[in-house]
């Protein structure tokens, strides 16, 4: 981890200045650079395992201001050589079903075996949600206090496509930093979790056993997505029930189609109060990078995703681009209800707006 | 079905020629309205239910010569108003699962039941794959020769934005035309299913009975938009096996999460070669059609519909206008190249990318 040389995430050419941001956001950032840390001090900072610089670091990324974007884009820039080499896991789980006494749990067997572990979040909609993800620090107490870990809350709420982008740089950062395991929590009820889907390398679902009242919140195609789905809290009354309940799910999981990793998604049982199973999972996780790395699907997927951010990136700009215009935004909510209330079809409400739009 | 009166989608302003279409295209739909049928020729046709008036209206459709196109538009409009009366069923399932026999017999109880049924087909890798979907209507022989029934091979290739508007547009044709069920045909192997999703009111698939190797072909998350899984050829000795797994699918299916309909997705036995089963999918269909408009799920989803169809629409445009520019398609493969060989990052090709388009 850390080593230099090429990562997922090199780059080799510099910009240092990305075209549309105005002269003042450059004056602005030239002052700020005067008065304060460097991209050359928060690079050297990151690399030296500097928290306090790390989380600096990470709070420009997610400013909104010019000036700390030109910024974050240099420290990006530094970073990017140096990254690339962790696992990333993609933790999702609906509120109540123990998420951060896993994370807890499994992140303490994590940094017992010397590995370093950032835990982030994605969660656009955490300022409309009650139960607001990593929000509560003190949640995750003895994790808070390892030297090997590090826990950061979500980014303040913004569209999903801002958010996941800032936790995907977050990511570089953060590996920069030497930190060669990366959790990503979601709360599996958005759609946040395609975006974490495609930047990580292990999705595990976490689910309590029971009738199937308390999947209410799970959204429907998030199964088919998992790599390993953790039953929790099987201790106590409840072993039994969680017991049955990995059975249902194995039986459930091999009538998916199967996966072009060549893997089996993987039922495990476990329990965040006492330990038990959790170890296991994290024998898995093993498994699968091993299979995947021999199979060459995880560099691939690496590959791929690289891919898919570039095409998402530029169709989020895109759609921005057209429903922002000042031409677009005063007509849309007419042309939509004229669309719901059957005024006009569907393809024809599309070819005025986007007329309207080239005008 | 074919009532007068405002219909999913209605169309209240007339729009009779595209801003971007060229003045030589305008002058060749004029020459084209002298010689052949004019849009009220073949409105006046298809509300006749003359099947080959129809057949060439779709042909129109389909066509990407500008003069067709303007027609096209012209036909639709009329039509508009008489549609959106049917039962819209998509049916899935992979080479194999029988899906021609299987809508063949399906479809002969329809007939059977005084509705008129239409079956169009979304397949916009017609031309790579060797099953070519629908291509061979000789594969329904009976249905062929029905009065009440209308069977449509597939468009021919192209993007599937394209096909999927074609079928979409196809659909308000039959639709006026006094077909009051219509099947959409699709593979199950490719991204079409979720155009078609999009499309129709009720998903079904078609699955064989067996250990999983047979489901090699059939994309991860078709399984949970099914409202139905049929289980084909339940006869003679693979009865017993078709049993089985239709008990395996219902416990996969509880473990899902519940359906925004409050449906819970039924699975099913039968035999195209028997027939035993079938009238009982049927039954489903219409148990599933009374549940969701008695709680407005039916309608409510028709106009969540036309409003993903407008959006895609835009959508689509966009991305066109961007990935077919000049300046853009000559330096994608570069970028793309650099992005997967870690040459750079995602979102700084994105922006270079961007920028240049911009500019």
């Amino acid at each position: 981890m850390g080593k230099k040389g090429k990562s997922a995430l090199h780059v080799s050419d510099g910009v240092n200045q990305p075209p549309s941001i105005s002269d003042d956001a450059v004056e602005k950032y030239k002052k700020l650079q005067k008065k304060n840390l460097s991209s050359e001090d928060y690079f050297s900072g990151i690399r030296d395992g500097n928290r306090i610089i790390l989380s600096q670091a990470i709070t420009v990324i997610e400013s909104s201001l010019p000036e700390h974007q030109i910024l974050a884009r240099e420290i990006i820039e530094k970073c990017l050589p140096f990254s690339g080499e962790s696992i990333r896991l993609g933790i999702t789980g609906v509120p109540g079903v123990g998420k951060s006494t896993f994370i807890e749990s499994l992140g303490k067997f994590i940094t017992r075996r010397e590995n370093k572990l950032a835990v982030l979040a994605i969660d656009p909609s955490s300022n409309r949600s009650k139960g607001s993800i990593l929000g509560d620090k003190t949640r995750m107490e003895e994790l808070s206090a390892d030297p090997n870990a590090f826990i950061r809350p979500s980014p303040s709420a913004g569209s999903l496509g801002g958010v996941a982008r800032k936790t995907r740089e977050s990511i570089i950062l953060c590996e920069s930093a030497g930190f060669d395991v990366i959790f990503i929590e979601t709360v599996g009820v958005g759609q946040s979790e395609v975006a974490v889907h495609s930047m990580v390398d292990f999705f595990l679902l976490l689910m309590l056993a029971g009738a199937g009242d308390e999947l209410q919140g799970i959204k429907r195609g998030i199964m088919e997505m998992a790599d390993a789905i953790a039953i929790t809290k099987a201790d106590g009354a409840n072993a039994k029930v969680t017991g049955r309940a990995k059975s249902e799910y194995q039986n459930a999981l091999h009538l998916f189609p199967p996966t072009s990793s060549g893997w089996i998604p993987h039922v495990k049982t476990c329990s965040a109060l006492t330990h038990e199973g959790i170890e296991d999972i994290l024998i898995t996780i093993d498994e699968y990078c091993e299979l995947t790395k021999r199979n060459d699907y995880f560099w691939n997927r690496r590959k791929e995703q690289a891919k898919y951010w570039m095409y998402e990136t530029i169709d989020e700009s895109l759609k921005n681009d057209f429903y922002l215009h000042h031409k677009i935004k005063e007509v849309l909510p007419r042309y939509e209800k004229k669309v719901i209330e059957k005024d006009q079809s569907p393809f024809s409400a599309a070819k005025d707006l986007l007329d309207r739009y080239n005008q």
